[in-house]
Parts: structure tokens; C-alpha cells; sequence
């Protein structure tokens, strides 16, 4: 196809499937080159996922993590957006196949569209463990804790108030850690005052993860510096405990077995339909194997990168599936179809350069492994809050993410806590006894 | 009861339901009083109201305009805050019933339930012409509107384009005034440069009023004034036509039919249950009609306050349902239930004092009634600006509204342009062809 390009660039269509961190750097690299750019995806937003935690725990605002797609681009006119479900790709008709029935010619096709949190095919576990990824999965999880707190400042059976009091998370990374150690200070610090029938301070947080330690990805004393903090902040911290059972009223671990009414997973995810829809080779999490430049056997007119691509690591391994990882190989995308426009040849393999791990431990601490280099504590808390501020969107969000998060040091308020969701707002998640008849109705 | 209470004062249990103005206003006023209160509401917070149209228009986000009851009232020891659904008044047991059997006892209620907006009989209507009352809805009505100008944007059929761009608003009064300019400003300005296919100017914003003028509780002056304003906006102001038919692809009004995929309905309210719950007599709209001093007709220990009572004023009519109305009845009962702990005399009857009437047009323009003094224009907006501003409770959300606002005035950036609630998220409302197999998919 590079020769086809040649002829005609100004005509190259490009369509890129999801506007997240790899996606968006993709089409943002484009500006300027020849050519006309689809960006299809399924929601309006672009969203920050490394802070959804915050929102999921009541820390932040949905907008101040997420910004309408197009206004992202509204200066690019050779930018469409749409809003819109993709079912498949046509390879040999090179176009994309909406869930609508409507289609999209290609002539580079660019495969952006991420991951979901997977149940090791205990899907059943979902509508009780809810996963991280999108704005609703994090207002769902801030209803749910929310909820439970409200819950049992109502409940009179002291077994029922205790599972109501348990909160679960289920895997150790970064998202798990940051889940467990943000719960916890809510029940030991931001509600203790506001409750009357409950001590908010009786709340059990229990961090379980299958391995050996949490933080697998840091090194190994960074990994034991989290654990001591998170258990500091009041965290039990289960290892080597595998999840064999998730119910509305509990989970099983490691032949434990904990009643509570709220579960949050972090444990695994799985990749989008997109090896499948090209019919690409895929690894057990779904992931498309590619090419050393980040195309699909076969289809080098195909891209696939971010956390639905597996790409190896000459030091062994796959790239990891994180934000600075993403816009790496969204940079490079780019930068191949230029050299491709310009009839160029291919140019050097992708190379993931690791740039560092964080991760925050509730609201002071934090750990960074930048290889050679590892912090941890306050320092290590300040640089991740300030690389987070740097990497939101216009200054509108940074001032307000900076605003908040003033608030929640200095004056201990959580912006955004706030059961939505109409109609479920106030569903028992612990069976309650029926008030009886004889019995009349219990007093409260 | 009043003898009663001179006994033992401290033994007094008031319940208050509903946290909206009238209710948290009332307990706010008893700080110190020796009573013990309960505060119960469906929600787990206090909501702005008088702002939520700019939820709904993507102004504001949710956290800014609504606050967790019980953090409001986290200094009051002597407050209970119970998240629970009333389902009556057991008015001889004096206590209240709870959905979920419970039930809570009081010697003293006062009830703040509040009104949701009514279809007059046409409920089926409630589920395409959404009205304006929760957090929900106003996330609701957000995701119709911008999902409509999305759907406009992949759309080829020009009628079906042009019923996706048709906005109708129901009701003129202040919120409907305020959802038409705000939504004709999205269109002629916000979202202009952000969509290539269609041009959002070509949008056209209906607001279908059945009476003579909008704005009615104005000055006949300013609501010419607000008239020719709108128009000025871009908006279609219909007078004198009812509404006789809502359904998915349009409303009928006065004869005429208009395809419309994005119906807001302002009209008519209907006031809560409460009126049922204690078998008191109510008005068309649902209102409990209480006497003088805002008790239940032969229940001096039952108040009734808020959108959810008629109150006769001396002049003639009723007293209006707005903010500062309910707020004046919430101080006028705290101060009757503090007469009667001390075995003083009733007081006075709650006498109305109407501090004025304000409603926006659009972005820079407001009209305010204050009577004698009558004002328009931009000084009008400043001050309706800084008086909801200042009526916000708490530092961090006059801050963050008024960011919101100046980014919106400097930037015409508005802060939460997002379409959550998942699944619905790409429901067309305005059906398309199938793509059959015969004639292909279309490409877009």
C-alpha cells in the first residue's frame, strides 16, 4: 500500500478506533500530514483513567477526568469524529463495520480500543465485583461504598452491620492499592464524624491478591514499603490468596470466607475485539500479537497498539498496559505513516523506553520505581500528584483536580460524594429480616 | 402535645423528611433546641435546584451543585441523617413508616417532600419529554442533547438530520426560559466548530408555552423583554399552543406537528405524597392545604412545608414553589417548634415575604422582578450570577461553580460535556434504515 499512498496522499484515509491515550496520540502526531482522519469511538470522552479511582472513591468529579473528544479536536479540521460501535473489520474491502450497519473506508487502519477488567471467566462475578474502566463503572463502585456506609447506619443486626462494613478489593496493582488505601481513609478519617449509629472507624478494608506480594511490577521493596503502609492505613493485606468465590454477600479466598456487601476488582483484565476482528494471532488476555512495528501479520495497512496489543520486549516480556506505553506507540504510529506518505522506508522497530512505575498509597505516600532510581513517602506522593496534574488536559482541569485536591488535604472534603443512579439508589445489598406482621415494625 | 413537651423537652423527637430548602432550613434553625432530630431523604444529598438547568446543559457538573446531607450537618450531633423511602404517617402512633418496614417515632414532623414535575394525567409522556427535578434527570436530559447533535452528525437523511436538531422545550416559565437560551447557545456557539458534517447553527429551539406569555410570574415588561431576548438567541417562541401529543419523533402543539428527537419537559408540577400520607385535604397540584401556622388541619404536631403545601396568601393566590419560599417556612417552623418546647403561645401566622423573581437568558442576560424596582439585561445576569453564587453552600463549590462560569464566559468551555449512563448511551431516538443486505452497508 505504501506505493498507493505515494500516488495519491492527499486522499490516504485513516481511520483510528478508540480515543484513549494511544488512539488520540495517534491522530494528534498526524496533524498536519496529508491525509483525512476518522476517529471512532464508542463513548464522547477521552478519559483519564489513571485518576478514575479517585472518582470510583468519591475524590474527584466525572468532568474533571474526562473531556469531550472533539473539543479536543476542534481545531483539526481534518479530524471526524464519531460517536459510534464497531463490530468488525472488513480486511479485504479495507473498511471498519459499525455496529449500525454503516461502514468506514480505510486505507490505514488504526486499532486503539483498550481493555476491560476480566473474570477469568467467572463473568457472574461482574454485577457483584464491579471493575475500574469506564466513568460508570467508577460511579457505580462510589454508590456502592457509599451506600454500604448508609446501610448500616440503618442496620440494627450487628453480623449484617459488620458485612456491610467489610469492603473487598481483589488484586494487588496500583488500582487495587490505591482502591484499598483511598476506602480505608475514607472510614478512618473523611466520614468518622457524620455517622451516629455506626463507628465508620469498625470498617474492614481487605486488600486480597493471588501473589506473593502486591505491586508485582515495582521492585520488591517498594512492593514491602506499600504493604506496611497500606496496613498502617488500616488495610489487611491477604497474599497468595486466590478468589474462588464472589456473592452479593461476600467473597472466598484462599478457603476464607468474608461476608461483604462490597466488592471492588481489580484483578486482570482482558483485551477489546480487536485481534479478533482482523483475525489476528492473540495471547490468553486477548491481546493481538504484532509486529515489531506495531502492525498485524499480513496487514501492514493494520495498527493495533495499547493494552490491546501484545508487543515483546527484547529483555523478554510484553509492553505493559499503561497510559505511557500507549502514547509511545500511538507517537510511533504516526510517525510510520508519514514515512510511509512520503514512500519513505519502514523505519527502526517500536521500542518501549519505561519511563517508571507509580502509585499512590491513600493520600500522602507513594511509591516510584523509576529503575535505578526508587522513592517512596511524601516526596514520591508529590511527584506523582504533580506528574498527574501536569498530564490532565487544559488548565481548567488541572486548576480544578488542584482545587480538590486542596480541599481533601486541607479540609478533609471529598468533592463528589454522591449516590446517583436513580431507582438502585436504594437497594440492600444484605438481606434485611421482613418486618412480620406480629412482629409490627422494627423501630429506628 | 405542647403540655407534653413542657415535660420533657429533651425527650423530643422531631422528624424531619426531606433535606431540600424548606427541610434542611428548618433544622438548621433548631440547632441548640433540646430535641433530638431525624433527618430522612431518598437522596444522600442536598440538591442547588435553581441550577440544575445547567446540569442539564452541560454547564455544571453534579458535585457542584449538590452536597451529602449528612456532611452538611456533620457538626450536629443532635441530627440523625437516615437515607431511606417514607411510605406514610401513622398520625395516631405518631411515626413515620419507611418502605422497608421500619418505622420512626416522633412527636414532632415536619414535612418537606417537594413536587416532581407532572404530565397532567399524560405520564407516558414522562419517558420522551423528561423533566427537571433530580441529579438524573438533568444527566438525562444531557446525554439526549448532546447524543442528539452526535446522531445529527452521522446522519445522510436530511429530514431525519434536521428532527435530531430540532430541541423543544415545554413550559415557560423560568426553567424552561433558562434550558432554551442555554440550549440555543450550545448550538449557535459552544459547539460550532466541533462537528464537520453539520452545522450546529442549524439547529432550531422551540420553547411551547400554552399560556399568553413566558415568564408569567413577571412583570408583563420583562416578559416581552425575555421574549424578544430569546428570539435574539436563536429561539422559536411559541405561545398559547398546548401540547396535545409527545412521542418519540416530535411533539403536537396547537395543530402543528414538529419532529423532534430531544423533548424537555417545563411544565406544571405535581407536589409529593406527603398530603396523602396524613389524609389532608390538597389542591389540583397535589399541595397540602395547612393552616396558617403551616400545620396539618387537626394535627398541630404534623407541619407541612415547601412545594408540598398550598399556602393562602392574604393578596390571593398561593405561596409560589420556589427556593426562598420554602426556606422561609423551614425558619417560620423551627421557631414554632421552639415557642412550644418553652410552652410559650403560638405566634403569628407564616406570613410570605416574595424577596423577588429571577430568571436567565442565556448567557448574559437576566430579568429580575423585584416588585417595585424592576431589572434587565446584563447587570440583571451579574446580579443573579453572584446571588446564586453566594447562596451555594460552602467555599469549594462557589469556587469551582464560579471557574466553571468564567471558563464558560471567557473560553465557552463547558466543563461536564459528557454522555454517561452506559448502555442507553448510543440509543438512536430517531430511527434509521436497516442496512439491508441488498443494498450494502452505507459508508459514512
Amino acid at each position: 500500500m505504501t506505493s498507493s499512498n505515494a500516488i495519491s496522499p492527499a486522499a490516504h484515509r485513516i481511520v483510528v478506533v478508540g480515543a484513549g491515550f494511544g488512539g488520540l496520540e495517534a491522530v494528534h502526531r498526524l496533524g498536519g500530514a496529508p491525509v483525512q482522519i476518522t476517529l471512532v469511538d464508542q463513548r464522547n470522552h477521552h478519559l483519564f483513567q489513571p485518576l478514575l479511582y479517585q472518582v470510583a472513591t468519591a475524590s474527584l468529579a466525572t468532568s474533571e477526568i474526562a473531556w469531550p473528544i472533539r473539543h479536543l479536536l476542534r481545531n483539526r479540521p481534518d479530524v471526524r469524529t464519531l460517536l459510534a460501535r464497531v463490530e468488525g473489520v472488513d480486511k479485504e474491502g479495507r473498511s471498519v463495520l459499525l455496529e449500525d450497519g454503516a461502514s468506514l473506508p480505510y486505507d490505514t487502519l488504526v486499532l486503539a480500543t483498550g481493555a476491560r477488567h476480566a473474570y477469568f471467566g467467572r463473568d457472574e462475578w461482574e454485577s457483584v465485583a464491579p471493575g475500574l474502566k469506564t466513568l460508570e463503572d467508577a460511579t457505580t463502585i462510589r454508590r456502592r461504598i457509599l451506600l454500604a456506609f448508609e446501610e448500616a447506619e440503618r442496620e440494627s443486626d450487628p453480623e449484617r452491620r459488620q458485612a456491610l462494613l467489610n469492603f473487598v478489593v481483589i488484586g494487588g496493582g496500583p488500582t487495587g492499592v490505591e482502591m484499598a488505601g483511598t476506602i480505608a481513609e475514607l472510614a478512618q478519617d473523611t466520614l468518622v464524624r457524620e455517622f451516629r449509629s455506626i463507628d465508620t472507624r469498625t470498617a474492614r478494608v481487605v486488600l486480597i491478591e493471588a501473589g506473593p506480594r502486591i505491586l508485582p511490577a515495582f521492585a520488591e521493596e517498594l512492593s514491602h514499603y506499600a504493604h506496611r503502609s497500606l496496613e498502617k492505613l488500616g488495610v489487611e493485606v491477604q497474599l497468595g490468596a486466590p478468589v474462588t468465590q464472589c456473592t452479593e454477600d461476600g467473597v472466598t479466598y484462599g478457603g476464607n470466607r468474608l461476608p461483604a456487601a462490597t466488592i471492588v476488582w481489580a484483578a486482570g483484565v482482558q483485551a477489546s475485539r480487536a485481534a479478533q476482528w482482523v483475525d489476528a494471532r492473540a495471547d490468553r488476555a486477548g491481546r493481538a500479537i504484532v509486529e515489531s512495528d506495531l502492525t498485524v501479520p499480513g496487514h501492514p495497512d493494520i495498527f493495533i497498539i495499547g493494552d490491546t496489543a501484545a508487543i515483546a520486549m527484547p529483555e523478554g516480556g510484553v509492553v505493559p498496559g499503561i497510559a505511557p506505553a500507549a502514547k509511545q506507540q500511538g507517537a510511533y504510529v504516526a510517525a510510520a505513516i508519514r514515512r510511509r506518505l512520503e514512500g519513505a522506508p519502514g523505519g527502526a522497530p517500536f521500542r518501549y523506553r519505561h519511563q517508571g512505575s507509580l502509585a499512590t498509597i491513600g493520600k500522602r505516600l507513594a511509591v516510584i520505581d523509576f529503575g535505578r532510581v526508587k522513592l517512596r513517602g511524601a516526596l514520591a506522593w508529590w511527584i506523582w500528584g504533580l506528574a498527574h496534574i501536569y498530564f490532565l488536559i487544559g488548565v481548567r482541569n488541572r486548576v480544578s483536580v488542584a482545587l480538590s485536591w486542596l480541599w481533601i488535604h486541607t479540609r478533609n472534603q471529598r468533592s463528589s460524594r454522591l449516590i446517583t443512579q436513580g431507582g438502585q439508589a436504594l437497594r440492600l445489598r444484605v438481606k434485611r429480616k421482613e418486618a412480620s406482621a406480629e412482629a409490627g415494625r422494627p423501630e429506628v
